[in-house]
């Protein structure tokens, strides 16, 4: 995996990649090859067999630009087969809804459900709405549902409410494997990251056999900001744009973060991957700014493991999980995936006009693969 | 404050009392006298200068038993001079909204609306319409709504979700000081404790001068099992009525339970207030059951320490707290309130029907009279 | 288990009871019945098969009234072979040593140690000369040593740190099942509790079978204050003692509480049941207050579970653990054994003088069982 | 602050870099530029004002390699005038001494002191030493220690024990203001990090006046693994030395990370700073693998906010802090602090050889400065 450079082939590969460079593109695709460890088939966290995402997209007009992405644990009914879960949080400063009985309980029973901050309220609706008219749910009075959210103002008109839950439960009935588009889309449509246009944004990693063969996958809502580094290269400064680059810019804004694996991991240790994520965010160049709600949900899909809705009284749980001295692997493709997912969320997007005539420009891809091959991390 | 009986006057008192007994009596008016410390002027969390308490009930034909409770801090525009606060998770199998961003900024911003779990949605919204429409907050974008719920389901049609905006926007309007309605109202109308109808309840402690002179204000919704004892006597046990008096017999619910005070106090030192309220619930039989969503917020009204929503760059904020050294006797009166606040919910629910014809009886206040009586634990 | 009086006859039993009251007798056996749940044979701690207690003593002089209690959650080298443990913290005003590690592991590797406040570094040494030693562990670099306390400076010379790792080996190779000495013994030597002598006590509960049968066993070291009330009964204020009786009042002091079960527990479920414990601890009138170092950690012995120290890599953990849904019993059994472990501290502790001339009183044990009689509560 | 590179002249500037290397020389010197925040007058933590540092550096024999270094947050007696602190745990396989007292009260009322896992006991009782011997506090009888620790054990006879409470004295006798020795030196001594050799380091940032002109200092006991990265600049895996380059490489170890900063922050806000710093480690490379201790703990030197140990009763503290919307540049220079004071670790320490005949190379700073002029990262 040492990787060897010489200059000119660099240079010729960086002339060529710009020609061919379209939004298909991503940074891996462009010779950015973020950590040490392989990726999953696609890239992206439904590489972790089972997990669903779909997304709903809202642009009307001069000033709605927001949305709804999904993420599904599973396919099956997840009431009656909830997931081992935990959620990390970073920064509060944000409306994530569900967090304490995920906490409490260890579980996940609802579909995750991201969106703008004004609209928390319908993402709790629509998991409401889908679960108690699944078959099998005819039941049940209480549905913790997982909302998160970030803060699509500068682009949206978040004050008008524009996401009901029927938008919410189109996400959930669009979500689907393989392939999970990014940038402007869904939940991200009118996010903001590092002062260029932010949005969806997946990857993965896939340990060797040695390391346990386990899947970890990740999806990130990008609105937030910071000194922005592309693997470990000042792209910020070199941009001239970064916080506190003068005393007024404002570095606020969040960043959701949901991690599937289909590792067999107990919520304790869940709870301990969610945390290393945001040390996946710390390596862009984030900061967790004061007015950012950074939080971390992660899940494992393992079938094994999954909790039964209701069980004749006292039967016992049977677990299999990893150990404690095995997590370390699960750790590093965690960070890995999550600094990758979130360089994909800014090589996704694209420009966005949006309220009050605002504009948002993307990451200028040419002028940033020109700068990460004068810092020789270019790869071919 | 010592407590002496003689046993004939107290049985002719019980004759008396039990003669005069009506839903306007609460436990205290009938004898039962919780703890050492004295209460507010009407022994309610409106004892706290400031708050104000409205509700919303809902019952309507067979299945309808629901409603809202809103409580405000304090009267003036919440989002601009928000107060310093805190949550204590007693037990997480609850929706509690607004959580995590109290503990990380350490203040509310809104008033805190109690209501059914399949509702968490509409309050929100109730929150967000009433904030941003108020004078003043004509930019804002982000609001922490704080909602708190119990599980209604047994006499309510929860899932038909027949709590709306308007609802709240309705109870959060009619907030008012002064004495606080109990019982089947707002968030209690159709709750049930410990077997029997419960409710709302409130309560308050007023610090003797030598140990500061401030008062703490409890107001709780009852929802949840256990063992009951009021002031120590073992009513639960001496009606034949308590959680695993046999291995079916049902525990779960929940406590919402909020705590106002005016003495200065910092977030941290209201976290502790507020751990200590669940010492108030267990006094009472509750054992913060497997499905019980037990949550205590906490809030200092205090005007000194009111957080501006914005300031100039730089600017400190000036304090003037509690040290942790004097804390102890708010903590005293944190547990002698959230019990009598309990108490006061049970006294002061009636019968209730309702749905699939089920029916919830009131504490027989008669009955429970005779024991208190038997237990020498009526003053007079 | 409806509780049937007659006053005459109750009177009786208080007189023979009074008449034949000694040391030996505890405060079930004087017909003080706490709680609605059956007493494990012993009704101690070490009903839980394989758990073990050991006391150091040392009394000396005028001014030396300190000690050690060691418990060990199985006999076999725990640092191979660990419990499932967790850690809930009532009131930080304390020194536990080794919180960090078994929230983040979810296990105890170690016996746990009682002491005084400024002993807690001799504790550590014990334990870690104690395991370094153990056959098999010949190459461990590292033990997470949990040592807890209380202050007993009021009694004992603190500052002289009279206890040494010598004691606490003692301790711990004194450990033994069955019958475990109470008040002033072993790490309660010196302690106070609601201005008497306060001490160790223990106590346990046993599920009936329905229930799941399983065992919860608390011991705890009291040394905290509040306005005492035994099974519901205002002792505290009948005597003319407790907490703010006048503003100048002490209620500082410490409770750290140690519950074993055999049930099979996750760490998550184990943190769930140790915060119990403080509604236990309320039931005696205690109220963690300021200065309190209230602290409960709590463990399953149950051998399924055991978390070997290693493990060929990649190797699973073969879980079977109780569901959230079937906890609820241990829950009430944990409360109730607390508040009576608390009591029984208070019943064994005996008359102490120590440093400086200062003298605690023990409980008034004839004039409790008086008071108790008086509000119907000595059941025989 | 703009970098410009022109490639032959960081040529140029390499190779007199190389000449001039000496064991002097920090990264700084060599043209490794962290972060865009100005630094303090002699990047150290002792740039905040009063903090003092001191070492205990034990080499002896074969196999004796360890230490203690003591912080001082200011030179007074720190029981009678207790700073503002908080601790963060970014893993908790550690055994941190004195964490729930600092989460539960708020603040640090002693030296903290870093030394090897088994000694912390040793520290405990160096700590209480030398505070109950401190004019003014011949009556206290219980001192809350902090003790924090990473493992030596792979170049140290860990198992011997071999501090004692006088080198821990020691070490805080010596502590003073002004440069502070890094590397191989008091608890750095026996460390690893990354595959090569640890110990201390220390950085800091003074920001800007418009952003406050605060100074936020870190010192860093470095003993943990990952993927090495200086700067952004992949130097792991460029040496080919690196965690999980095969499947049987150690990642464990530990970091301790120590915050100070003269900006009055809240005990709350300290605990946001101290969360950043694990973004610091992450930009190094590191993963807070399982068996890695890594703790943060922050305190905050300012003046005014001094807690007194006793005042008057009711007397209200008077606080002025910084509000919530001013933290994030200093969320920005924790982190960049952090990650500088990492790699100033490696800079400074040497090759040590230990127990067993084992040897630790320094990092090969030639090598690497060579590497980091190929990324373009060296900075005249």
């Amino acid at each position: 995996m040492n990787k060897h450079f010489l200059i000119i082939p660099a240079i010729l590969f960086l002339f060529m990649t710009l020609n061919s460079l379209s939004a298909q593109q991503r940074a891996r695709d462009l010779g950015i090859q973020i950590g040490v460890l392989p990726i999953g088939a696609n890239n992206s966290i439904t590489d972790v067999e089972g997990v669903l995402v779909g997304h709903y997209t809202k642009i009307e007009g001069e000033s709605i630009r927001t949305g709804v992405t999904a993420i599904l644990p599973h396919k099956g009914n997840l009431f009656q087969a909830k997931v081992p879960a935990a959620v990390f949080v970073g920064n509060g400063f944000g409306k994530l809804a569900g967090s304490t009985q995920i906490e409490e309980l260890g579980n996940i029973e609802s579909p995750i459900i991201l969106t703008n901050t004004m609209s928390v309220a319908a993402g709790i609706q629509g998991i409401i709405d889908y679960t108690i008219h699944q078959t099998g749910n005819e039941q049940i009075q209480s549905v913790n549902a997982v909302v998160g959210e970030t803060n699509d103002g500068y682009l949206n008109d978040i004050r008008g409410q524009h996401i009901s839950k029927e938008h919410v439960l189109s996400a959930i009935e669009s979500a689907k494997a393989g392939l999970v588009k990014e940038g402007n889309v869904g939940a991200g449509t009118g996010t903001v990251c590092f002062g260029f246009k932010g949005g969806i944004g997946t990857s993965s990693r896939k340990l060797p056999k040695t390391l346990g063969g386990y899947t970890i996958g990740v999806l990130v809502q990008t609105n937030f900001g910071g000194v922005l580094q592309i693997d470990g290269v000042p792209v910020g400064v070199e941009l001239g744009k970064y916080s506190f680059m003068d005393h007024l810019a404002s570095v606020d804004g969040s960043c959701m973060i949901i991690i599937a694996t289909d590792a067999p991991i107990s919520n304790r240790n869940l709870k301990r991957i969610a945390q290393r994520a945001m040390m996946g965010l710390a390596k862009t160049g984030g900061i967790a700014s004061n007015g950012s709600g950074d939080y971390v949900i992660a899940f494992s899909t393992n079938e094994e493991n999954r909790i039964r809705h209701q069980e004749k009284p006292l039967t016992l749980e049977e677990n299999r999980f990893l150990r404690n001295d095995d997590l370390s692997p699960l750790f590093l493709a965690t960070i890995e995936a999550t600094e990758e997912a979130i360089i994909n969320s800014l090589f996704a997007a694209e420009d966005m006009s949006g309220k009050d005539g605002k504009n948002v420009k993307a990451l200028p891809k040419n002028e940033v693969l020109e700068i990460m091959g004068r810092y020789n991390k270019i790869v071919r």
